[in-house]
């Protein structure tokens, strides 16, 4: 404890007895715990008198070097009058001792991370008082020896680093109950817990060299610099980076009256939901010990009971209500008090000491995402809320656990790797290692997952045959992910840490080997892989979810598109409510059946007489793939852009197929492997892709744009209405688009001729190379419309290949030198910058230009809201997060009004 | 001939007599042929009268679809009648008629590119005309058969379109010689040229379906069209691609009336230079040839001969001064008043008609770098120019040509025949005797020598791929020494002692052969051709240079470093005069010699520890080299960068050297070839380097940073300054660079109280992600220094692969998608936005931030220019292009003032 110069802040917030100096919307300052208990005694609920040192004290502990300033010694003496007044106890006072416990308390609760102290204020002679005061010595020593040997595992550091570790504490436990010859805690009488106070306390002067501290003022300041310190502990911080916290906010410490519910069999402590959490149903909620603290509840180590019949489950089991009716009846009206005050499903914590309910926590209480729609939908009934805020209050992010099938939350797991979550979704299958094999499997009846180190569009027939899949290597937008998002189908990507050996089917992970054969499940929302059969249940859409999305379209006003290549996902978009394809790859379609022959042989070709034959074998099935498309989406907006990927993607790498294609097109193996050795790239990214290939092969976007307006022509003259948008991908200039757009331009002129139909379309392109983002203005010239390609252009203003990032992306994030995963999360001060940039830009020249995204990031709660930020019309994301972008989009305008 | 809308403008300019509608200044309007015709008749020199069509009517005409505004008529017919009116004869006129010439000029000289008609007017009747008034039967229809020759050429297109082809009018003059038993056209009699003109008229008839035609006016209309027309001719379009000449610009087409040089032995055509090209030297210096035309030199199917003393190299040769002493005296008189009115040195094309001067060309004459460097000294001395000037003439493009290796004197050489000394330089190669040989060969890697009887304007292509240029015929002016000149290639031409046999692919000389694919050297400089590889030397370079580079430096602002590795280049670059090291790549040191042993080690060891063990080899090594380069540069900053290439651009390839280190490490060879697997990255430009190693693997940057101090330290202790710049490679976030500084400058302190020295050093970052330049401003706050890395930045910010862009770029810069090679010249517009930006944002932050280049930009002129105009401290390039960039440095200071 050290203290400097004064300021005249006020950093101690008391509360309890009547009124309080916080409120709950002081939560920054006094963290989420002190600012509920601070409402809590506003409005009259029964907290233990305490007070709160602010998050504010934190900053300011760590900035002075883990010093305090001089005025905190006076508002804490303070702070502690204020207990001892309303509580009529005095701390260190050896006949009625005042008690303390010391908790964190952050801005966002942290379960667990940070640091307790509770009976604080015994010692020797207090512990005398306690006895006296509660009738019963047992308890008093009990808390003693509890007491002292917290204090040293939390304030002294003797908690063991490691789980190999002895706990000293542990060990004198052992010693002692031996040597009583008892097996239980709970059967230790007084002498022997004197004993053990004495031996913790002799551990602690051995192994640290200080005295365990009688001052009881000496032990407030070493429990408040303790949880001070807890903020920067290792699970801390670990934490805060998982979850996104802000290292910075720091922790309030909350000092506040012991009360105990272990005071014999008329007390007794409990946690409750106001509904229950896991389905939202309108009914009180929760459990109870009797004669017990807090920690018992939370630690498991007893069984809690019911605190009512609403979830009572056995007739052996007794409620709250039937063993103490009076405080269960007080409790009822303070669960109800609460949930309107605080408008909101609440978490609630009380203890029962001698017949008298003390609250000592409440807090919005978290809860699944079917549950979180029930009661926001059964709160704007119940008028509790508006609609506006029912939609704030939902987590868009948490609808992905209703549209996939999910894993039995009840099934145990035994993890064994994490990938990349690549595709979402909950899969279990037997282990295969060849796409051939899947299918054969999958055709005996059998479910699969692919184990493949990558995929490549020879594994399609597998990837469609098996369950899920899984790859050694590859990122978010390998092969196997950017399939199986297309196919719904979860896949776990890039999971380094396997290796698998094809020869003999099987793979290794950290010791354990899965065989061909060997069940294995895959969380494609984790990128978990776990060993064995894990349940899985099938969600089902309640009327709720309807509901809230009806509420979200009334309110959003950016555009909701889908990315889809099939007619399939396009119905699945349009029932998720998709309100036009934002993005639709081509591409995709060479893979299916025999089509990637004609699409080989179009590569493969050494001249274009060889190049437009091929072409011309393509037309048709493009065609039908178009017009499925426009079908499903008939009448609204569908882009679709021109191939994109380079060329040896498509080329056989098995030097059977290779045998094959030179067979079918009459030239000898070596020149075909002349050809695909010649197609080879270094960056592959950055190499011959994109409009590049239409620029230097006119003739491949001539045939695409035939396929795209004849489907067209064909569906019009039918009566169907038909709005096609051709997107040119991975633009640098607006030179390459007004080449392609000449192009489109004439090839459609010359369809609607020909087919004498009138058919609107535009023409447009992505922006996802940095230099369209930096000459927008030009590009708009030539442009119907802008399309953000948010990964592409991530990966080249970040410099950042996704596919390779996976060998220190991890680490950046866990650095803290990325706040995030560029690639799920937008980034925002970069990339959309030049987002921002490009509309700007864009919208110079042409005023009303039409600008989307349809990255990844377009299903992503804080981009959508970027986007709906920076002026776009529309995000487009794959079918099962168009829900989601629905929701985040009409939250993207409550929030910039509010 | 079709016409439309009247706009009133004036497209029409005359000139001749005593005074022109147009002057010097008006090269975009007139072209360069046009306006100095203008320039000429405006001080009263004898040019013969006529007009030029504007550069504008060239765009007019394509834009019209090749058609005429209407008003254009009128104006040629005033054109016409002004020609009649000065020059005494009327066009079309039986008895006097006036012939004219129909020739293009664009703004910058073409040469050979595009079309010429001459001798228009003829026809069958003013032909006997012509007869009379030069007194000369055989002259008027050898000018006749001629005007139909090339007008069925060019007007009408029958000349061959391949090598193949048999050109009609030749077939036909073969014959008509056989016929007369004749062997050379000027044995020729009165009645065979006769005969010649009906057969070519017969041959345009049968080939085309047109009759040849006879009326002056549709004539000319018919030779206006064809030189427009050839602007956009295949020739032409490639010609401005390889010299960047944009393709808007449209050519200016001048009708001027004729003169004869070939009316007899008091007539007589010449070109000439006002100082020696090839030299600088203040000599009147030309060709001539008597009774001829001007066509004749430049062909170079007659050897021409010299005009004066001052390049006769033997007896045999009468000069143009001694056989023509009066026409000498004016033209000599003329030479003198032009360069003293343009103040340069001119090129100048004369006839002389009967003893009558005409000058028919004057323009600023190409020059070696050589030449140039002394004109530019001379014209300071004599007062005619100004430092300044002639600075801003000087293209620092050329300079390249001082500064590249000649033969060395002492080298063994083998003499095998002497040509004139065309354009300077040594050049090597295997003899080649086709153009498109010379670029397929080329294309392969090889050297070549293109070897021609006379080049024509389809070998541009081939003469720009060889290394150098030897000719059998033609002067130095011929069309090889010119084009070489520009491109500032070695040329020997007009080397008669050499047979040249296109089929069997060979030449003799003295009876030696010398076949497709031996190896044979030539000296522009001497016109020496040897036999085999000839050793080369450094140059030296002349006083001229050190004068111009210390002018330069008087007037630039911008520092210019180098790029080298090494104490050896460090050294070359400081003699050029650089000051001090921009770029210092550390990676290359790591190749050398054992040291890749324990680069691998350290790559591919398991844990930190043995990467700490391989490091602990690699620094000693690293701080030898740090030693040498620092000493190199005593006193000057060095700027070294930290490891960037990925990791597995240095682990073995092969089998055997993955054994070695296998053994080397005691580990197994699978499992050397598993870490070498685990390192492949698909798109290595964006994977796992720059600061992203010394990130994850902070103890390389420890070791190179321990390397760098402990080298300066030891330095400054004996007395020697050092300023070491460390700077860290491939930031996207300033948080990358803050991780980074922290490292660099905790061992740097580490190492200077260690040695109890003091260094100062700076710590910076290159800018090459575009998200680098975004966010510079927060950049800025943990950087010295900015260094843009304009090659990656480049990459990333058009989303093109250096590697991989041979696919496509050539057709890019063909199609004119983009205007150049970005990797060659700085794409301003969109790379130069995001440098610009980040100067600017930088110093927001930072107000006297320093800012440099370090990319291969640092040495191209342009992008100089554009580093100055921006703001940059510095630019740094490779050794040989310092002085380039001193000069550019220095010009743009000039022209932001002009």
């Amino acid at each position: 404890m050290a203290k400097e110069k004064v300021s005249g802040k006020k950093y101690v917030y008391k509360f309890g007895g009547t009124k309080a100096d916080g409120k709950a919307e002081m939560k920054n300052l006094l963290g989420g715990k002190g600012a509920n208990l601070a409402e809590m005694s506003n409005i009259g609920i029964p907290v233990p008198a305490g007070f709160t040192i602010t998050t504010e004290m934190c900053a300011v502990y760590y900035k002075m070097n883990r010093k305090y300033p001089i005025e905190l010694t006076a508002q804490i003496k303070a702070g502690i009058a204020h207990i001892e007044k309303v509580m009529g106890a005095k701390f260190g006072d050896e006949n009625n001792p005042l008690l303390v416990s010391v908790r964190s308390g952050a801005r966002i609760s942290m379960p667990g991370m940070m640091d307790t102290v509770l009976n604080l204020g015994l010692n020797d002679k207090t512990v005398l008082g306690l006895a006296v005061q509660s009738g019963n010595e047992r308890f008093a020593w009990d808390a003693y020896r509890r007491f002292v040997q917290m204090y040293g595992d939390v304030v002294l550091d003797l908690k063991p680093k490691t789980k190999t570790d002895i706990d000293p504490f542990e060990e004198i436990m052992d010693e002692v109950k031996e040597e009583a010859k008892v097996k239980l805690d709970v059967d230790l009488g007084v002498n022997e817990l004197k004993e053990l106070v004495k031996r913790f306390k002799a551990a602690i002067k051995e192994r640290k060299g200080v005295e365990f501290p009688e001052d009881p003022w000496k032990q407030l300041w070493g429990a408040i610099e303790a949880v001070f310190g807890s903020w920067n502990g290792d699970r801390a911080i670990k934490y805060r980076n998982i979850n996104k916290i802000p290292h910075d906010w720091g922790t309030a410490v909350n000092i506040q009256s012991m009360v105990y519910g272990n005071m014999g069999d008329d007390s007794g402590t409990g946690v409750a939901f106001t509904r229950n959490p896991a389905t939202g149903e309108r009914k009180f909620y929760g459990e109870y010990l009797i004669n017990a603290q807090g920690e018992d509840v939370v630690a498991g180590t007893r069984t809690p009971q019911p605190i009512n019949a609403s979830t009572k489950s056995s007739k052996d089991q007794e409620t709250l209500e039937e063993v103490m009716p009076k405080p269960y009846k007080t409790l009822v009206a303070i669960y109800q008090k609460l949930e309107k005050h605080y408008r909101d499903m609440q978490d609630i914590e009380f203890t029962i000491q001698k017949g008298k309910l003390w609250m000592l926590q409440t807090r919005t209480g978290k809860r699944t995402a079917a549950a979180a729609l029930k009661i926001a939908c059964d709160m704007v009934k119940e008028k509790l809320i508006d609609e506006k805020t029912a939609i704030l209050r939902l987590g868009p992010d948490q609808l992905d656990q209703l549209l996939h099938p999910m894993f039995d939350p009840k099934a145990e797991k035994e993890v064994i790797a994490k990938g990349l979550p690549a595709s979402p979704g909950a899969a279990a299958g037997q282990a295969v290692f060849h796409a051939d094999e899947a299918e054969a499997w999958a055709a005996d009846g059998k479910k699969v997952i692919l184990v493949r180190i990558e995929t490549s569009p020879e594994d399609i027939g597998g990837m469609n045959a098996a369950q899920g899949i899984l790859t050694a290597r590859g990122g978010m937008t390998s092969h196997a992910a950017v399939v199986a998002r297309g196919m719904g189908k979860c896949c776990v990507a890039g999971c380094g840490a396997i290796n698998i050996n094809y020869k003999e089917k099987k793979f290794e992970v950290n010791g354990k080997v899965i065989k061909e054969g060997d069940w294995i499940s895959l969380d494609g929302s984790s990128g978990q892989v776990m060993n064995g059969l894990v349940a899985t249940i099938k969600p089902v859409l309640s009327g709720n979810f309807g509901t809230v999305m009806k509420w979200a379209d009334k309110y959003r006003t950016l555009g909701v598109r889908t990315n889809a290549d099939t007619p399939k996902d396009s119905q699945v978009a349009r029932d998720f409510g998709a309100e036009g394809i934002g993005l639709c790859r081509t591409e995709h379609m060479f893979f299916e059946g025999d089509r990637i022959k004609a699409v080989r042989e179009m590569i493969l070709a050494e001249h274009i007489e060889g190049r437009i034959k091929a072409l011309a074998k393509l037309l048709p099935m493009q065609k039908s793939d178009f017009l499925g498309i426009f079908k499903a989406m008939k009448g609204l907006p569908v882009t679709i852009r021109l191939l994109d990927p380079p060329l040896h993607e498509f080329v056989p790498h098995e030097e059977a197929q290779q045998q094959e294609m030179a067979n079918e097109m009459g030239v000898s193996l070596e020149k075909i492997k002349q050809k695909i050795a010649s197609l080879h790239e270094f960056n592959p990214m950055l190499g011959h892709r994109g409009c590049r290939l239409g620029i230097i092969y006119p003739e491949i976007t001539e045939m695409q744009v035939r396929a795209i307006m004849e489907a067209a022509c064909e569906l019009k003259k039918k009566g169907i209405n038909v709005k096609p948008e051709i997107m040119v991908p991975l633009i640098s200039d607006a030179n390459e688009l007004k080449n392609q757009a000449d192009i489109i331009r004439r090839v459609a002129e010359e369809t609607i001729k020909k087919t004498k139909t009138k058919v609107n379309y535009l023409v447009g392109t992505m922006i996802e190379i940095p230099r369209a983002a930096l000459t927008a203005d030009k590009v708009a010239e030539v442009a119907d419309f802008f399309s953000f390609g948010t990964n592409d252009l991530t990966q080249m203003t970040m410099g950042l290949s996704r596919d390779d990032a996976g060998k220190f992306l991890p680490s950046y994030v866990e650095l803290g030198i990325y706040k995030a995963d560029p690639f799920q999360i937008l980034d925002q001060t970069g990339v959309g910058q030049l987002v921002e940039m490009a509309v700007k830009k864009g919208r110079s020249t042409k005023k009303n230009l039409k600008c989307g995204i349809c990255g990844e990031h377009g299903g992503e709660p804080s981009s959508v809201e970027f986007c709906h930020k920076v002026g776009l019309n529309y995000v487009s994301c794959s079918p099962y997060r168009v829900p989601i972008a629905r929701l985040a989009a009409a939250q993207a305008v409550l929030k910039q009004k509010g």
